[in-house]
């Protein structure tokens, strides 16, 4: 048996195969760098429509999907139904996840189209509680681009938010990623020789040069544009947050440099454990176990959980793969395939599964 | 006698052209968008050469720039270098202003690049000691990108940075202004329905929205592009703005749009507010006369200024005219090409002054 997850974003596309046989379950992901508002949404599609025949065959389909939000668009509406007719173009038959973690069909997903849009979140948290069933924990998903907070009880999603303001307004969604946040998003002022210094409102930096300029990823990760098209050498990211004050490697040392970087990764943790803490205020939670995942899984998810007192915190990647973790929704929405073929998702079974 | 002052940001391009013939003195001001980032170096470069070739002749011709930050350029000193390459092909004998608002050769700014770049400031300061002789004034320019806070001590110029990072630090350059700025890059959270939400990091809506939908400028003021490239509506700002929370006009009503505008309005006040006290906290002025001037004059300037507790405030719109207050440093540098062909510039001669 075969079964393909896709989460579909508008900066990443993401694809989660897991093929059963033999006793055997092996999980294939991919994830490929697709920015919508820069190659359109017709390229987009036939990117998507090649990724998802690449794979083929396979028995069943689900999408889930957070490009529907993407500038070319002009509402959600008009997002929703273009990626529908995209996944249409590949399979006759195929599954749309919804925001109360149902797989529902194409048709139930165009008479309303709001119930789908960026729900890929609910597929994480049914597996957060396919791994934790009998706890309350918070997957925490921190992405390229985004840092969802999925609050599950028991086995049950006790998310407030079911669209994106929502989530915005109750913490459960946090802009800010490993990879595209401008860092103008995440500070105003860092520190430059001792002085709190203003920073350009331009898109000079983003915070993959804060990471790969600590370490925290490699040239490799950094699968993103970068701000100014050029490249990813720890070089040109410090000559990226630079410019970031209006300065460049010639009035600034590296240490300038990497004393900047640090900043804003602090004030980037401190974005996620404030809403971490505003998650757990709502549900009166003293504290939950953490299921970290996403790009920023070790270094942000994981160290922001500490920050807010939490203390039981487990890794996707370490539990399962890094595959299962870098593709989060797409794994998820294949596991709620493989239940949907009368395979039992224990956390057994999801601790046994492997990467290709 | 015809001089001509050239202000060459990365966003836009300011050129004063003042005739003075028969005792008549009068000013010819234009502003172009030509947002180097995107249209390149070489068609940014043809583009100067044009408006420089359509105002000719000219009897003396000053230059001052941003440009040079630009992200098209590896370095300030490429940048400075560039756009120095551009007016050279235009015309023999230039001068180039340098951060001591002085005149230098073309010759000299090669040979210091870091004294010339994002000079313009300077030249601005210049002015209001000429307008202001007697006085402790803070001249707030307010364009489309950037706020300018220039102290200005009885015609003395007294700003403490000489370069961007330094400004930045003192609260002499503000990264906030009329059009381009990101909403992202003033508030992270704004209120919808009761809740203060977060925004999304991405460029989904800039200030010209807030100012467009409030009724700070008109359609045609909105002269820069748009964050998603669609039109200058008060509709399309709209659905820019419900974006930034992941909106859209189906989920927000106009009310709640009009909240939003409100909040990243008064922020942005806020952030100009700062630094007038800053900078006034490392002068020790209890009080200064305040000259605004730049696309932001009355609704940005003027209200931070008040808001600082400064209670004389004059624009140059309407000391002189809109033209000399639009094109801010451009207007200066003419001024001081007319100062060095001994024409005295009195405040009683830049009154005089009118708009062609």
């Amino acid at each position: 048996m075969r079964v393909l997850g896709l989460d579909l974003g508008g900066a990443n596309v993401k694809a989660a195969l897991i093929s059963a046989s033999n006793g055997q379950v092996k999980l294939h992901a991919i994830r490929r760098y697709l920015p919508i508002w820069k190659i359109g949404k017709e390229r987009y599609g036939r990117s998507v429509e090649e990724v998802v025949q690449n794979l083929a065959p396979f028995d069943e389909l689900a999408v889930t999907m957070t490009a529907e939000l993407s500038d070319v668009f002009q509402s959600k509406r008009e997002g929703v139904n273009f990626i529908l007719d995209v996944i249409a173009n590949t399979c006759e038959h195929f599954h749309v996840l919804d925001v109360k973690a149902n797989l529902i069909t194409p048709e139930e997903a165009r008479n309303g189209p709001l119930n789908v849009a960026s729900a890929n979140w609910a597929a994480t948290g049914w597996l957060a509680g396919k791994l934790f069933p009998e706890d309350r924990v918070l997957a925490v998903d921190v992405g390229s681009t985004t840092t969802s907070i999925i609050p599950v009880d028991r086995g049950s999603i006790v998310a407030e938010g079911l669209n994106d303001i929502e989530k915005l307004a109750y913490g459960e969604l946090v802009y800010t990623g490993v990879l595209r946040t401008n860092i103008a998003a995440i500070v105003d002022k860092v520190p430059v020789k001792g002085i709190l210094t203003r920073i350009s409102a331009e898109f000079f930096a983003s915070s993959g040069d804060v990471h790969l300029v600590l370490g925290n990823i490699k040239q490799e990760d950094y699968s993103v544009e970068t701000a100014n098209g050029r490249g990813v050498s720890v070089e040109e990211a410090m000559a990226r947050l630079a410019r970031a004050v209006c300065g460049d490697l010639e009035l600034l040392c590296r240490e300038d440099v990497i004393s900047i970087a640090r900043y804003v990764y602090e004030r980037q943790l401190l974005q996620v454990e404030e809403a971490i803490l505003q998650v757990l205020s709502r549900l009166k939670w003293r504290s939950a176990k953490v299921l970290t995942l996403g790009l920023g899984s070790k270094f942000i998810a994981r160290e922001a959980a500490l920050k807010a007192g939490l203390r039981e915190v487990s890794s996707l990647e370490d539990m399962v793969c890094r595959g299962a973790s870098s593709t989060g929704p797409a794994f998820a929405l294949a596991c709620m395939l493989l239940e949907k073929r009368s395979v039992s998702v224990s956390r057994d079974f999801l601790l046994s599964l492997r990467e290709d």
